[in-house]
């Protein structure tokens, strides 16, 4: 029925135009590409996922992957987009030359993934998950466990996994128990529980290699005394054959969303006979995952953004469509006898499209440009540049990961609206990105986790100096807006921005030098949506300034209707979101503590 | 699992304490009950819904109500509550003596239906649509008709639907298209198609009274040409048997929320053999309608209200069960060789719960100081002041439905939250909760038709004479919280938002006179969360000053704690909700118009 999945011009023109990709390509890593090859292998992944994701999200989402005898039963579509997404390279494209990859920009591997979230967010992340964990072992582990799992996965063969999270602890990694017991050989005997893991089986696949956190006996307490294991569900033996690993599959979780991509509880070692293979040092392992973090973060925030664009263009579609009502005339009435116009007419359903339509193109741009900076960090060699851009991505990888999962549900929350009563039927697909997209909230470290992550440790991160870097950055994109004959009120209202966030921590720093963390941090949760705003703010007023230069020069790549509904959608960031910054600014500046716990019971 | 799904502390606090239920028992159509036996009625409604309601809300939505050969199926718990409720009187609670019914005051009415439906927000769907239905025939239909239908819907043995919705026409009730042809019989012939007619069939029920909207040949367009039509799914004949009337259930609509409580699509006439009764008079179909439209959307709000209060219970007893990680020290670390804490002592889990518990309770005080107004509308004997309350009354429905469906599941996508990834999985209530409340703001017209009425219609009513009254309400709250020794500074605080008010209005109402209602109302859902903060930021002070009255005067109804934590949380809705009106204004009285539709191509 939906025929779009995403706008393609939106994205390209974001990747090459707004964000300079080609500035990229200089680097030495990336010298066998240029910008034709990587737009060619952008439109094949686009065709790709025309024909095998996005005919497969309602079917996936009606039969989910559910737990039998043993094993995690996934669609069969898994299996197919596994070997060809292998087959393609696409699980393989960030990787070096060397190990089979494509060795392509982070920015280009972003577009790619994000066009196949856009079509299907449930089988990509099978293929995500792999990457992610063979990352893990390209990066860390011996040259033997390398030969041993890394091409099996790459090729789509094998599964991957990240195994982080156990019953008791959930976000509190330092309360992880797993144990793993040393032997006298390569391995040490690992035992314990893990859940929520994401791709964790299929009957489909030959095999899965779990990257396992657990403690080593004798380990110190908390996070310091985590190390990471390589734990197949089969083991390798030497002439290649596959040996069960006591990895059992104890159960799946069946959720509201993404009810295609499997979550399952493993047990390890239930049978004494589960191996596993120390990735690295000992105790390092927390530290291995979170060098892979930044990465995996801007893989969320592109989930949900790739999502939120999904429903834009479901719910554009279908207001484009659908005739009901009528305009409102100049006496305030309407004429029952006048033709019905279509609903796109209507201010409050523009209201809403336009809604979606800032936050899921700002996602956007804020996810390309975070994989700029990922980009810049593995490529530049001046040791000073590079740190730049280090503190500029750890200041931005909290908004990443959380402005794209939260304000995306809003955005398809509004999708649903659009559509009236069949925005809550099954017939159509917006109620089903409701539920997939509320997930991403609550990945790779919730909402809550994040914010505490920007306001507790990144804003104060090296004496504020990624927070200064940030700031002259968005100070940059002000000047320029700034030197435009349309743009300067928008950029004053934004360089006010500026000044309220310096006001707001002036307030909030001295709770943290006196030491009352709890009070500094209460509203780190009200911090971020602050902080997210002015981001947004920034890229939208960045994306306006680029379009009305083209606009200007009569550049002829985007229509003049395109360039000007860049501008008209910044103007409406500005007026529509960009204002809660005010009322954010107010509560946190509020001297009432209304959250820290007292004696008081105040839930009766 | 989850062990309690109402507050009725707080319920019958709001209900006796805070609004005074007394106040309307001195009116004559309420003689003959006492706080005393209400307050018993109460309990066994609660009492009922742990028996027959709570038990059932999860397999209802594990087992959704289904088209299966011509008729939809559905759990058998709705037949045991139909005959149920209509054996305790529950569905004909509202009615006259005369009828069958119990006379109860509205208010009475709200808090029954409330705890039904934050035991299970689907069963009582079944009886309320039959309750409405009824109400239409004892209202408008002759005598004959009212002996027909009424005793057996008020006793639960035939069902009643309201069909508006046709597939062309949607919130567009000008362009119904049913017919309705004259014979020369009592009744007409009636043909068309209905969709979304919640509780259109079932398997058990005897008979289903369809209340239909119809346009009798030769109407005139618009809505002045429709009539309101009684039209059985099988009718009654003389001697008490039933023969089929032609209507069909054509199909249902599965949802991704509220499964057990279905929603078919009917058609009538296909065989060109159905009979439609008409109610009242021709073309005053609509009219008939809308005299019952403020009961049913104080309805729909209550039934928001009731499962956003369904989900903070829930997420309140997982946050006071669940250990999770450890309180920040005053080095702002945390020691991982302590125990770990409750999440309930992690500010930001507090901010989540008491988000909840402002809009949730907030909600319910809203829902029952409408049902006041609606009962003092319908027992005041005194002319002037009935027509006070019922400008405020009308003034005050679009927010009542609009304000706990939209917060209701701002609460609710909290509550999934505390619960972190479990609140995600279908083992938890939660995410059944975040599903089924997404509803609301579609029901009864969608948050943007409420919101055109609450500018377009209410505000300027009567020379904007309900708005006066209902600001003069909120400054009697103001100056009783004034009087106060601690709630001053929170008095002027909502003083200000009401100069704020006027402030928007008069930027507003220009555009108005000059006929330009598009710009009018086109940011007019901004304008509905404006005043909706302003209402509720009332009656958290009117609540916070009457517990305040009740510590001072050492009240011993409810403990301590109970009164201070209504202050707690009015403090925590000024500092976090309310002061969001101070973006929305800045927002609404911004020069700039950018969803009123120009040539420009905004969407590209």
């Amino acid at each position: 029925m939906v025929k779009a999945y995403v706008d393609i011009d939106t994205l390209k023109y974001l990747l090459y135009d707004v964000h300079g990709l080609e500035s990229i390509l200089s680097y030495e890593r990336f010298q066998e590409h240029d910008l034709e090859s990587l737009n060619l292998f952008l439109d094949s992944v686009k065709e790709f996922s025309d024909r095998e994701l996005f005919p497969y999200i309602k079917v996936m989402d009606e039969n989910p992957a559910h737990y039998k005898d043993g094993t995690v039963m996934v669609h069969k579509q898994v299996d197919t987009y596994m070997k060809k997404a292998g087959e393609m390279g696409l699980i393989a494209a960030l990787f070096d030359f060397e190990v089979g990859g494509l060795q392509i920009p982070f920015m280009v591997h972003t577009a790619s993934a994000y066009i196949q979230e856009a079509a299907n967010n449930q089988l990509p992340g099978y293929g995500g998950l792999t990457q992610g964990s063979a990352e893990l072992i390209v990066h860390f582990a011996n040259e033997i466990l390398n030969k041993t799992y890394v091409p099996k996965m790459l090729s789509g063969e094998w599964g991957g996994t990240m195994c982080l999270t156990e019953p008791q602890a959930g976000s509190s990694l330092s309360d992880i128990t797993t144990k793993a017991a040393p032997t006298d050989q390569d391995y040490h005997m690992i035992s314990g529980q893990k859940i929520f893991i994401s791709g964790g089986d299929s009957q489909y696949a030959e095999n899965i290699v779990h990257l396992v956190l657990a403690r080593i006996e004798g380990a110190p307490s908390g996070t310091k005394g985590i190390s990471l294991f390589i734990v197949p569900k089969n083991r390798p033996n030497e002439e290649g054959s596959l040996t069960k690993n006591d990895v059992t599959t104890v159960a799946d979780f069946q959720k509201m969303g993404q009810k295609g991509y499997c979550t399952t509880h493993l047990g390890f070692g239930d049978g004494n006979d589960c191996r596993g293979w120390l990735v690295g040092e000992p105790h390092q392992g927390l530290k291995y995952m979170f060098l892979m973090m930044n990465g995996a973060r801007i893989g969320v925030g592109r989930g949900a953004a790739a999502i939120a664009m999904a429903a834009y263009m479901a719910s554009l579609e279908y207001a484009n469509e659908r005739p009901q009502g009528r305009k409102l005339t100049n006496t305030g009435k309407k004429n029952p006898d006048e033709d019905q116009c279509l609903i796109i007419e209507h201010p409050d359903v523009r209201r809403m499209l336009l809604l979606q339509k800032v936050i899921t193109e700002g996602s956007l741009s804020l996810v390309l440009l975070a994989s700029k900076y990922h980009d810049l960090v593995q490529s530049m060699v001046d040791e000073s540049e590079k740190g730049k851009y280090r503190l500029l991505l750890e200041m931005l990888t909290p908004i990443v990961k959380t402005y794209p999962s939260e304000a995306g549900a809003v955005a398809v929350n509004n999708g649903v609206q659009v559509l009236g009563g069949y925005g809550f039927c099954s017939d159509f697909i917006l109620q089903q990105y409701y539920r997939d997209i509320r997930v991403f909230a609550l990945y790779e470290g919730t909402t809550g986790i994040q914010s505490l992550d920007l306001l507790g440790r990144k804003v104060p991160m090296s004496n504020g100096k990624g927070l200064e870097l940030l700031l002259a950055e968005i100070m940059q994109a002000i000047t320029a807006a700034s030197a435009d004959d349309e743009l300067p009120s928008y950029a004053a209202k934004l360089r006010s921005k500026l000044k309220l966030t310096q006001k707001v921590l002036g307030f909030l720093m001295p709770f943290a030098k006196k030491g009352d963390y709890e009070r500094y941090l209460a509203d780190a949760n009200l911090f971020m949506e602050f902080m997210s705003h002015i981001v947004l703010g920034w890229l939208w007023l960045d994306m306006a300034t680029k379009a009305k230069a083209s606009l200007d020069k009569g550049d002829k790549t985007y229509s003049k209707e395109f360039y000007k509904s860049k501008i008209h959608a910044m103007k409406f960031y500005f007026k529509y979101e960009l204002t809660k910054t005010t009322a954010l600014a107010e509560t946190m500046m509020d001297e009432e503590v209304l959250t820290v716990k007292t004696d008081d019971d105040v839930f009766c």
